[in-house]
């Protein structure tokens, strides 16, 4: 029996995904979680056994002895399992209507069904794991490309959590020192060195920087690029779209019937996303003679765009007809195509522009290179923390603007006392990240109720 | 190690449903199960653990060293595993990306991708399972009723296995007192009591008949009841519709976002599953004033249906309009609704028919158990073995046709040598029935193909 957990009640749920397949796991966590696995199996005595072992046998419906299931059965007893509780999963036939039958078991002998991520928080407030793991679990589970992935893995296994931590160490030092001197207020001593102080709050705010700036990055890992290509009609629109794409993918995406202009076509850079707008209007043209696309849907898709492509015909390198997108130079790469067409000295004249032939697939890895500079800034190194979470870059906002206030506060000479209370609240911000403080109820839930069912 | 495998590969692949859940789970199985999962988890080393153990730890991808997923590896060691060989479970986040991610490790580290059913098809060739039990996996994966998953879950624990090792038995027994008589044929002396004989064959052919008749009754566990709803306008039919499948039932089908034309509403009477033909076309009238069913259209739907419910209005019996249903009648149930809108001595006066109230909710149950009885035929007796499998009928039947042949030979007097070919053919539709005798690839291509990748 653990003693970590303050729940008296065992969860059930399926925590394999939805469908037929060849197995399927219901997970049961709680102290109750062996005695009700044992009131369905018929096999050993699971109480009986020792942790992390595996046991061949059979699931009976409690109400009337049917059979319903072959299966194997795991123990995770706590404090060594994903909860910290006692843990059981019944890994049976995958069957939808079985793994429902056996649920169903689960709870006719007295567990209930869990909520959604009801696991992983318990596996939080027993202490398995702090906030910031808890919701690398869920970015784990929605991982599609590998930045997201090691991303989530890096949370997880508690690098942004250390790093929290040598921030938390900081500032308890800090305010214990001021807290020193206001104790001796009276006698007008100043224990600590400000100066001291002042660098010390100078270092954290760069660090605190470093996070913040991170999270731009984060961002583009969690939710990928969008790219809009714009140009004039035979600017080669959609021959390059296939070299960026190759039409093996295309191919794959027809074969499990997905229709083009419902699915964003992506592309992954480096294991980036990056999603390519609105791509159904530039494949319904085999080639460009036609420009079906208006100029107010292409201006809605530059909008809408991180990234533009703007398509140039080195052959043809007019631009009328496209000022429109001067106002978004900001976020927009100038591509020369059809550079095969002309000699090499006409193509020396046009410089600050990258030069491909999306005919002849020359410098499209330069194009897609370049894009991912543009929208990463540089390459990923998976070892720093990378922020990918909204909830995490506001609470580090405000802990950037409690430092300012310290700083500000330092150089109007404010006393300890008034400066420890900016301090305080720099680490309750700082806690609620990590979720060592307490967290509001309705945030749990918000953060919890993402999850799948199972988790 | 495990000696009873002739594979020399290691096969890998995803267990679980497709799609996002709490876990998916990997599976490996081979002489270098072990060894794989060795090289791509960081742990433990797996080779030195116990059999039936689970171990936490991370998989790393072979190529680059990068972490790809923190995962618990369960271990089996041949022969007490699924296959038969050395199994090893790894689960990990249930992401499809991070999933594919594992198993592209896995096989970077030797093993090779799982063909559709291989797991379930070594287990066979290994001795673990005979192929009626192989096919009951498929058959239980495939459940989604309690008489489907009965059916499979007794064929699957050797139930049928059982009933054709009695009459393998038997037959052998006869062909040894047969072929007995045969290598004394010289001396013209008939050691076989042919009137003993004579008892056996006819009790063998009343097994195998019995086995033959529950294929009616599987067949309809297995594929379901088709059902049509006919007639008149006003007669009811589409509150027939909602009294039999109960609203909430409609709802959530709605809520889950089908449309009623694609998907058919099924019902399920005492585990049996009732498909209801066409209900598209009930359900367009939320009062049946207007009629836009056609006759022909109707007619195709009493041709296709196994059962017919004939609902005709009892205020208003004149079935003038629908002669064209007499030639089904055999498999039509006449249904007189609104009967709580006549007496009591009108109601004596229609016998032989059903009587109900759609609207108030009358006779519904009765209805229900009628139209079990008469698609059933009686009961299920779960621990009587149903035979649900095509293949396994034609080979009963041919099995029918040998005793049919020796039977006759008997009358004709025909000697031993002659009966022994027909007992030997006998057994051999026997054998090839539970794969004791060699069965033709094509036909084991034909069973495990039909299995889901990872089973």
């Amino acid at each position: 029996m653990n003693v970590l957990s303050g729940f008296d009640d065992t969860i059930a749920a399926i925590a394999t995904p939805p469908g037929i397949g060849a197995i399927g796991v219901i997970r049961l966590s709680g102290k109750t979680a062996i005695p009700v696995a044992d009131a369905i199996f018929k096999g050993k005595k699971l109480e009986a056994q020792p942790t992390h072992t595996v046991h061949f046998g059979h699931i009976i419906a409690p109400e009337d002895g049917s059979l319903v299931d072959e299966v194997v059965v795991t123990l995770f007893k706590g404090p060594k399992s994903y909860t910290g509780e006692d843990v059981v999963e019944i890994s049976g036939h995958g069957s939808p209507y079985i793994l429902q039958k056996i649920l169903e078991a689960a709870i006719s002998a007295g567990a209930r069904l869990a909520k959604a991520g009801e696991y992983t928080q318990r596996a939080f407030l027993n202490g398995k794991l702090d906030l910031t793991q808890a919701e690398a679990v869920a970015d784990l589970i929605a991982a599609d490309s590998q930045a997201q992935q090691q991303a989530a893995l890096q949370q997880l296994r508690g690098g942004f959590s250390g790093d929290l931590e040598k921030l938390r160490e900081q500032l308890i030092n800090f305010a214990a020192l001021i807290e020193l001197e206001l104790d001796f207020s009276d006698e007008d001593v100043e224990f600590a060195d400000r100066e001291q102080f002042r660098i010390l709050i100078s270092n954290l705010r760069s660090q605190i920087s470093n996070l913040l700036q991170s999270f731009r990055l984060g961002n583009v890992i969690k939710n990928g690029v969008s790219v809009a290509i714009i140009g004039k009609p035979n600017a080669g629109k959609s021959t390059l779209l296939n070299a960026l794409l190759n039409e093996e993918r295309a191919i794959v995406s027809a074969i499990a019937g997905t229709t083009r202009d419902t699915i964003e076509e992506t592309l992954n850079i480096q294991g980036v996303l990056f999603r390519l707008i609105d791509t159904a209007g530039i494949r319904e043209h085999t080639t460009d003679q036609i420009e079906s696309i208006g100029i107010e849907r292409s201006r809605r898709n530059a909008e809408k765009a991180s990234l533009i492509l703007h398509l140039v015909d080195v052959t043809d390198p007019d631009t009328s007809g496209i000022e429109w997108l001067k106002p978004f130079a900001g976020k927009t790469i100038e591509v020369l195509n059809k550079t095969d067409q002309v000699s090499g000295s006409q193509r020396s004249n046009l410089q600050s522009a990258i030069s491909i032939s999306a005919k002849k697939n020359t410098g499209i890895e330069a194009l897609k290179q370049l894009m991912y500079e543009r929208a990463v800034g540089e390459t990923i190194h998976t070892e720093n923390t990378i922020v990918t979470n909204a909830r995490h870059f506001d609470a580090l906002s405000r802990m950037m603007e409690s430092l300012e206030a310290i700083e500000a506060g330092m150089r109007a000479g404010l006393t300890g006392d008034l400066l420890s209370i900016d301090i305080r609240r720099t680490l309750h911000y700082l806690g609620e990240i990590t979720g060592q403080v307490e967290v509001d109820r309705d945030i749990l839930g918000t953060i919890f109720g993402k999850f799948c069912i199972g988790k």
